[in-house]
């Protein structure tokens, strides 16, 4: 038989929320089963860079990772953020273990080439995202041995690239990329937790959660624009998790890990 | 037959001098067999505190670790000294996992109650150190298995009191503690290794090295005041692990960690 596993990623708006965080580790704590936190950090790192006199630089609404700024997110992510994270589960009794992709090679990525990007004033321009990564690949193994010997992985959204370059790397790929290897060994439910119900079809009014979407109508709500932004790769990133082998991928609030509501997303 | 494991405990002073820590990883890497890493951070997160105009408290030449200071280490030693450390010995071929005593809850340690201190003024007064955890137990079988699987445990000097607090903890008693509960599945030598070339006759003559040391011999050499200041703690931790043990204490340059150079403590 093969087991489930539960896979949750939380969005760095919880995250940098004291309170939102500490109400998901407590339903986090409560899950029955194998399971694993996937975190982002977001903003925190853009605060911190501040308090240390660092320009967050954004070109086309998307970060520039310079050196300074990947030493903030290794400290910020790989250190306050996945520290706090365990210690706050351990208090709970979960078992947590911190990891970054560097951690026992979990996760190997390329910095990101030169990529055309659309600016703001509409032109196209070529541009350096800096020390980003791209996964290449996941080492399930170490994954499977912590989780059958009753370990929590809690991982921060940091890769590495094997020639000793730590590279920040986006969550929800992380989190898709991660199933995407455990779905070999398990039945994964992978769950984007996130500040809002689910996919909604009116983003202010959290009623209007849309709860199927299939990838037919995905493509649609894309066209419609209902499905817009950041949700966009969200989603791209949740049918290629379900290509690839995980069962189910939800998205929902954070308040609502269990998979009794949000949005399904299903192939047909 | 009883493994032989490696504890290579490195100072703060090697952490932050790029170079240093560089050629210390190298040698690192080259080591035989089982074998386990232990890091302080020291001057890196005065520094990082200083940017973020976090003044750093000191009282009998000792550091206070308030909440703001407590962010600072678990970002610099958890995050920023801890990853680089691990991607640069996997680009070094070493499967190295990093961890701090949260993770898996591998070292729970209580907050140190007041103490009182001898100031500078040779007054005594009782001083709340803050967030700075004294050892309780040490989990050693997720290390075992760890090590068993092949990986090579990197450990940052934060350990946790299972009630969700990270705690500042001394990385020499972490390695001292760490190394005494691996002595019961290992036969465990126990490197301390700064930037000296071992305890000296005379401070400032690197070829004064006083190559073995018995307790005896340590008592007197203190008394004389040749072992001062913080080489005592440093002593004390070496004959503690011997005591509960460990075979070998060493403690040496950074450039020497292969076990030919350096002082050795043993118990007589």
């Amino acid at each position: 038989m093969v087991e489930k596993l539960n896979i949750i990623k939380v969005g760095g708006g919880v995250v940098e929320d004291a309170a939102s965080l500490a109400s998901l580790l407590e339903q986090f704590a409560r899950l029955d089963g194998r399971k694993m936190l996937v975190h982002g950090g977001g903003r925190l790192a853009t605060s911190m860079a501040a308090s240390l006199g660092i320009e967050s630089k954004m070109v086309g609404g998307r970060r520039i990772t310079d050196e300074q700024m990947l030493r903030v997110v290794t400290m910020v992510y790989g250190g306050l953020v996945n520290k706090n994270i365990v210690a706050g589960l351990q208090a709970k009794g979960v078992r947590a273990i911190g990891l970054t992709g560097a951690d026992g090679d979990i996760i190997r990525s390329h910095r990101r080439p030169l990529k055309r990007v659309k600016m703001d004033d509409g032109t196209e321009q070529m541009v350096d995202f800096g020390f980003v990564g791209d996964v290449d690949k996941v080492d399930a193994q170490l994954l499977v041995s912590l989780i059958e010997g009753g370990q929590v992985p809690v991982v921060a959204p940091l890769t590495h690239d094997g020639e000793g370059h730590i590279l920040n790397t986006n969550a929800d790929t992380i989190a898709s990329s991660v199933a995407q290897a455990l779905a070999e060994h398990y039945d994964v439910t992978l769950t984007f937790c996130f500040e809002k119900a689910g996919v909604l079809r009116d983003a202010d009014d959290d009623s209007s959660v849309i709860p199927l979407i299939t990838e037919e109508q995905a493509a649609e709500l894309i066209r419609e624009g209902i499905i817009s932004g950041g949700m966009i790769p969200k989603i791209e990133n949740a049918f290629l998790a379900i290509h690839r082998g995980v069962r189910q991928v939800v998205i929902t609030h954070s308040e609502n890990i269990d998979g009794t509501k949000g949005t399904i997303i299903k192939e047909k």
